[in-house]
């Protein structure tokens, strides 16, 4: 059934990853283990969500999607850097990620610190070097710079790791979604209009979009931590439930999670028809988010 | 006989840590601890030597220091950043700094980690607020985002960390402080110079004094780690010799390291000669990284 659209994921993915390799050290530059670690992490066989919503959605705008590319790679980067850090034994002290073992299992705890912040740093570095207009890189620096910071991710993470064990409302968890992932997948439409110059209506329409698409994700993670198989998911199952991690499941339950996300896909495909065949590889994207796991 | 020196050190902190607190969240702000471990690192009573170089070359060419201030405190937080990761056990493992406990120690690894993260994005973040034509801003980013990454700072901060214990050789040495305190201090010279509009002749003349400032500075603390007190510096003592860290004494010798610093100094003083009465107080500071500690 996603034949056509996980071709284009791959056809994407690798040529997100094209330019990540251009623009990283070698792997045998020094310092070489950072370098090697780096890269283990950014081509560890992730989906590519972020880079792809960006791109797919730049181009309901515009054909060439040359110009968005180094943002595609920032975004990638920057996710990547979470991840490591997240894996990190001072968080969640992950030993698997997408099947394979975590940076720090594989290089060391030293290794994985300094590469998380090599990546952070990266990604600014990239977007600096955009060849857009500098008031639009401006722009794209403050929010990309907003939406990673302890306002924005960070302080996700932050209350992920902290809530453990804790009992915590639907508003923590509402938080926790927000930051963690809704409003940072969210920023790739804010950002993918902004360079394609789109309308405020459609960006704000793209932006809800991308918003479902996100809570929607966190939501089936969740629900995938308790029906998944390690194979199905490449990391460790049942890892919410043994680290009292709250998920949106424990606090709703199986049936309203599956409700939820039902609710959310539907009106992030009643918003992609407005863009009729412009969006057609992004309904089928939505489907496969939504539907294709359990 | 630095009294009117460390006044103005005084003032410029001040006016700094101003800006400081007027751009981070409230100690109060979700997440708390984020938020709180942030401020003691950056209050925790460092002298600011980069943020008050950056403004004292800045201000050879320019009155106002107003334009430059965002810059000075961009320059403090990744400074702190790199302070707070590096003390955290993956890497120098380090129980006091200034003289106080250092982040972890007080908060936790897992806050002084999302914490140093948090400030890496900072210094970010006011940069691009910062009120400079975007060409200017765009520049500053990427030398600001260079100097920060695998072949800047995080490659010395790795070497340092990687090469305990180990033979090293004088290139390696000049490696690691080049990369991890030098270009570093160097870079306050490049951007100060950018945003005043210096020409490349002047640039080059206070970067190479930027350098040696940074450098000598490097130097006098490898050799305070062997002669100086607790007291006096605000950590532990014969700690570089304890994890058997290479630093300059211990491959020259500590006559040799003495005698170096004094022609860095020198020379350092007879490039600030070149700019007369605006290079005084800058005269005095050269003399107090040198010669104040032994």
């Amino acid at each position: 059934m996603y034949k056509a659209l996980k071709k284009d994921l791959k056809k994407i993915r690798e040529s997100v990853n094209i330019r990540v390799d251009r623009f990283l050290p070698r792997k045998d530059e020094y310092p070489k283990n950072i370098h090697k670690a780096i890269r283990h992490s950014l081509f560890a066989g992730g989906k590519g969500i972020r880079s792809y919503m960006l791109i797919k959605i730049y181009s309901i705008f515009c054909e060439d999607v040359e110009p968005i590319m180094p943002l595609a790679v920032a975004f990638e980067m920057l996710h990547t850097y979470t991840l490591i850090h997240d894996d990190l034994p001072y968080l969640d002290n992950d030993d698997f990620r997408r099947g394979k073992p975590t940076c720090h299992k594989l290089f060391g705890e030293d290794v994985a610190l300094l590469g998380g912040d090599t990546l952070l740093i990266y990604a600014f570095d990239i977007i600096s070097q955009m060849e857009v207009a500098d008031k639009v890189k401006a722009e794209i620096l403050q929010k990309f710079s907003a939406m990673a910071g302890a306002r924005g991710l960070i302080g996700g993470q932050w209350e992920d790791v902290n809530c453990e064990g804790k009992t915590v409302d639907k508003q923590k968890l509402a938080y926790i979604h927000s930051k963690k992932t809704a409003e940072f997948i969210k920023l790739t439409a804010t950002l993918a209009c902004l360079l394609a110059e789109a309308s405020e209506e459609d960006t704000e329409l793209l932006e809800e979009y991308a918003g479902n698409i996100g809570l929607g994700f966190q939501i089936v993670d969740d629900i995938l931590d308790i029906e998944g198989t390690f194979q199905e998911r490449g990391k460790s199952i049942g890892k919410d439930l043994e680290s009292k991690k709250i998920t949106y499941p424990a606090l709703y339950g199986l049936q309203e999670s599956k409700d939820e996300v039902e609710k959310l896909m539907m009106r992030a495909k009643e918003i992609l028809d407005k863009f009729h065949d412009k969006g057609l590889m992004l309904q089928r994207f939505t489907d496969y988010i939504y539907l294709s796991k359990w």
